[in-house]
């Protein structure tokens, strides 16, 4: 669990946990179990994800995968043992007898429970591995077209995008509009990202990405790319981060952390 | 998930954490989401268990096991599914703006959530999996004495058993005596439960467990039997009955449904 957990890696759903708080005038330290909690939820997705039986990936941020240090079944162990303490985390912090701030830590943990499970992130990662899974005939299925395609992303890196911002905005005490325009917000902020992840397995080096680059398109996977090409993907992550500003700057709550967090996701080389 | 989940099985720790809140005076249907999560959470484990990876077992519950039907992959993120489904469950149900209740269920989601993670479930099968893994010259581990098994098992099985009543008293409303003495029986429960299960090993046929026999023994895992022998093994379940009647009775919660609960426990032939 602290292998993966210390590995690094960008830390951005906890940061936009944290922003989101900040955004809403609330405080950042109430905010800071939930950011904490969803990074373990994050990190427990790439252990399992790396598997072989999964995307069998050797690298990860920069370092060998944990089942391959520690075998197949110790990794499953580790990333069991992460998700279930990012429950135990947001149940536990902030210790508070506050029934407002009790009220509130529950919905986050609905909202996060939500947002990772099967009609969130497990899901996604469902829909990806059965389009590269061969039927018993050994006949593969047909490559996901462009919506299937944003829907699985929506559901394997959008959801936990957006239930890091919406958590962030519930503990920090937004009001329902806030809470919706920042989830409105983070869910552009994850299409973006997804976009630029794309643009970056075509274009990166193995070494700066910290991960194997040009795995997707060599698994058969759609990209952005692939379907758009490179310039009208890069436009396209432009329009999401266009559109996030505004939602974010008609609800008041044009906060520069966040800005400067979807700027980065639009912007990064790695 | 559902071929899982629906496969059967005895229910115990459902049942358990509802007799629990009976036993308390409670309202069983308040316990039931905690209870419904706890099975969510027992499957999640017998799926993730059952992998190549780690006991690799082909038969559970009657049914050849997840991953023999559907692929390593899926049956790895169905496990995750079930786990993270357990949470947005015990978050989400029973409804209620009732400032208590909503405090006894985020004391639940604290405790389910230590019971099946590092320190319970998840560190227990660490244990048992570390057990019989060998390290990178192929030396195997010593085999685990009688105070490592019981540490073991006091995690692996021991850990949700306890966390279903515990669950069940809390959300039924008992007191902090009450809670205390239902852990304790639980707990005389859970080794009771270990000790049959290993004696059923011994004896059982594969037909009757739903699930393949012998196992344990020929995985070079000791077992009860083993140590202490058949009869031992058998009056040793019994003394755990007996002390968590003592308990139970002490504290005025000698429930029919509990006792009878720790009676079948002892007595069950499958």
């Amino acid at each position: 669990m602290h292998y993966s957990l210390m590995a690094g890696g960008k830390r951005l759903r906890p940061i936009l946990c944290v922003a989101s708080a900040d955004a809403v005038g609330g405080s950042r330290s109430l905010a800071m179990p939930a950011a904490c909690a969803i990074e373990l939820i994050h990190t427990y997705s790439l252990i399992h994800d790396d598997l072989p039986a999964m995307d069998n990936d050797t690298m990860r941020r920069g370092r060998p995968t944990l089942h391959v240090v520690a075998g197949e079944g110790m990794a499953i162990l580790a990333g069991d043992g992460l998700l279930t303490e990012a429950f135990h985390l947001l149940a536990r912090e902030p210790r508070t007898n506050d029934p407002d701030l009790v009220a509130r830590k529950l919905r986050v943990i609905e909202t996060i429970a939500s947002a990772a499970g099967a009609v969130g992130m497990v899901g996604g990662q469902a829909i990806d591995l059965a389009s590269v899974t061969p039927d018993r005939s050994g006949q593969m299925p047909a490559p996901l077209d462009a919506s299937a395609l944003k829907t699985m992303h929506g559901k394997k890196t959008g959801a936990l995008i957006r239930g890091s911002a919406k958590a962030g905005a519930i503990m920090g005490g937004g009001n329902e509009q806030q809470v919706e325009a920042i989830d409105r917000a983070a869910a552009e902020f994850g299409l973006a990202f997804q976009i630029v992840d794309d643009i970056l397995d075509v274009e990166g080096a193995s070494a700066d990405l910290g991960k194997t680059a040009g795995k997707d398109a060599a698994a058969g996977k759609p990209t952005y790319p692939q379907l758009y090409g490179l310039d009208a993907s890069r436009r396209m992550a432009r329009e999401c981060l266009s559109r996030a500003e505004s939602v974010l700057s008609a609800g008041n709550l044009a906060d520069a952390h966040l800005l400067g967090i979807g700027r980065w996701i639009v912007e990064r080389s790695k």
